[in-house]
């Protein structure tokens, strides 16, 4: 572990108290030493809409793209809602997946890691194999393994939204620390 | 065919000329007489947020929601954004799906038919194998068969979204059709 890298972070609940905004955070408190996190809200990004988009790109959708192009690679947080990922990730997804004749899609060739927290014993199992599926298509780089599944989250962490669960600490920094490695091996479609 | 139904119909774009909207408007014209479609359109629902839900449900959910109640089935067309369906169509039906203490998510137990087009020879098929996850979650009835993927769209419709291609019109018809006896299976859920 050598070299600096830019991770940005952003999670599919809007809800302030939401446990995967909390484990987003704690996850910044477990990264290794050589990365960075910044924590991206999607809260202004509004529905997709194709004849708002010729009009212009919305700003907070121009800031969302610039800060997936600088990062090398993406850390996201969501709760499943029906058997998936929420509404609001897939549609920050679908207007940061668009290409552009003057700007291709800056999720192409991004690697990304997912992780989720639920209430209760699925641990946002089928939400995250979705997520799969859609970063499949926009061929971003996931990473297999390990896995990050918090089950019965209510327990783990506590009102102020610290985790209090020392096991899953344990398996976020290995995690990350193999998000770091992920995210070195495809270095160099940033560094061009 | 004796009984009226009514149908409560709503596509996952909100682009003016989109194609899923276009295959909309054309069940509209080749429904079954003892069917009405009413059209619902996406716009007003805001990316969902459990702090706002908290605060007050958002009048355009709200109205949402109502429909959905009074209708007796649901009619939904989805482009394919990402190979799953659209942002804005997860989002309202994240929204739509919330039981609260007083009132219980009106889709649930509700019948549903979904119905996709695409510019090329997809036709929407991995949008609608995801949405048929979620309504499972849900405990909607989905209906299975028959399918409507409507493939290289944007040649069967005309530039004022009117559908020239007779065949899609035939199989439209029979899929309502078969649509309106699903939903009449169920009637029986609407009346209690």
């Amino acid at each position: 572990m050598d070299k600096k890298i830019k991770v940005l972070g952003f999670a599919g609940s809007l809800r302030k108290h939401s446990l995967n905004r909390a484990l987003l955070r704690t996850a910044v408190e477990s990264k290794p030493d050589q990365m960075d996190i910044e924590i991206f809200e999607l809260n202004d990004i509004p529905l997709y809409n194709g004849d708002v988009e010729k009009e212009g790109i919305p700003d907070s959708v121009k800031i969302f793209r610039e800060k997936i192009s600088e990062s090398d690679s993406l850390l996201i947080a969501s709760p499943e809602y029906n058997y998936s990922f929420t509404g609001v990730l897939k549609n920050a997804i679908d207007w940061a997946s668009r290409s552009y004749p003057t700007e291709i899609s800056p999720l192409h060739k991004k690697p990304y890691s997912i992780m989720g927290a639920s209430g209760g014993m699925g641990g946002t199992i089928r939400s995250q194999m979705h997520f799969r599926q859609v970063g499949a298509h926009i061929d971003m780089y996931a990473m297999n393994k390990p896995e990050v599944y918090v089950t019965f989250a209510s327990k783990k962490f506590n009102e102020s939204g610290e985790l209090n669960d020392e096991p899953t600490r344990e398996h976020l920094k290995k995690f990350l620390a193999s998000f770091y490695d992920w995210t070195m091996r495809f270095r160099d479609l940033q560094d061009s």
